[in-house]
């Protein structure tokens, strides 16, 4: 009886609730960047993969639309690549801290890197937006033009492609967040 | 000596060395939020207030340059704005911190704050960066001409605003780190 008890003060000890909490917080950081790693992909793979040529043409005006004709697109597509690249190469260390909850000095590393591919994915997804809104809307101030009358396909497509890419940026506030209550809690 | 011995180990316990590192990055995080708030401020108020109207007109174009003439200025404006006001609000808990460094709870508030806030300050001034490129460069693809060769002094005014609020955006940065390293330590 006496034995039985001190081994269940002993598993106890050596996995207290705040460790299972903090085991359960970190499958939910793996598979928030599961998520975002996918989201930054398609995104980057629907923005790059996007042109549409349309079957008429004059001799003003060209009439082929590309993702990297508008330098903020050629941006996105890279910001997202290097966040899905980061996130890829941060799921092995995820997985350790599944097995390893209390450890310290890898959550703040991914801390200090969350925060900056946040910055670089949240810079790349809001600059595509303000190009995107362009397209959609024009600007009379200025005499730009929208473009999206012609080029309808194409702006779908854009526009598609950054619900996945803000959709990670959520997922990285999310990993953040987490990471800084699951230090706090050692 | 006996007794000084134990006074200097009781000081050590009230105030140990990784209670003073915590006080003295309590004070860099103050600094910090004031140099952000600045930034912001100084951005949104550069941005607002410039207007540049051409000493010539025709019938066909508006020679008159605002701020609120693009979405993504106003967006930048509002952005800087917001994110100043939470900085000035969030300098009484900073200053809290310095006089009680060990605190851990008002610390992780203050994370989920920062974090959000660096997303919409980075999302702002990377908008108005994609249109300030674009009114600097033009775009041929899209047919978008530049407009910074007739209201020079309007372009110059919207490139300088950008710099104090990625400025700011890098102390918020900087804070979240700083934040997570000394929450670490308790």
């Amino acid at each position: 009886m006496k034995a039985g008890q001190l081994e269940a003060a002993e598993a106890l000890e050596l996995n207290p609730p705040a460790q299972g909490l903090k085991k359960w917080m970190s499958m939910v950081d793996f598979a928030l960047r599961i998520v975002a790693a996918i989201g930054t992909l398609g995104s980057a793979i629907a923005m790059a993969t996007t042109n549409e040529t349309l079957p008429f043409f004059t001799q003003f005006l060209q009439f082929r639309a590309q993702y990297n004709d508008l330098p903020s697109f050629t941006f996105f597509v890279i910001a997202n690549g290097v966040v899905c690249g980061y996130l890829v190469l941060s799921i092995p260390l995820s997985i350790f801290h599944i097995k390893r909850p209390e450890l310290t000095i890898t959550r703040i590393i991914l801390i200090i890197f969350d925060t900056a591919m946040m910055a670089l994915l949240t810079a790349g997804g809001s600059a595509a937006a303000a190009i995107v809104y362009l397209a959609h809307n024009g600007n009379s101030s200025a005499n730009w033009f929208a473009i999206c009358q012609q080029f309808s396909s194409f702006c779908e497509r854009i526009t598609g492609s950054l619900i996945g890419s803000f959709g990670a940026t959520l997922a990285l506030i999310l990993l953040i967040i987490i990471s800084a209550v699951v230090i706090s809690r050692h």
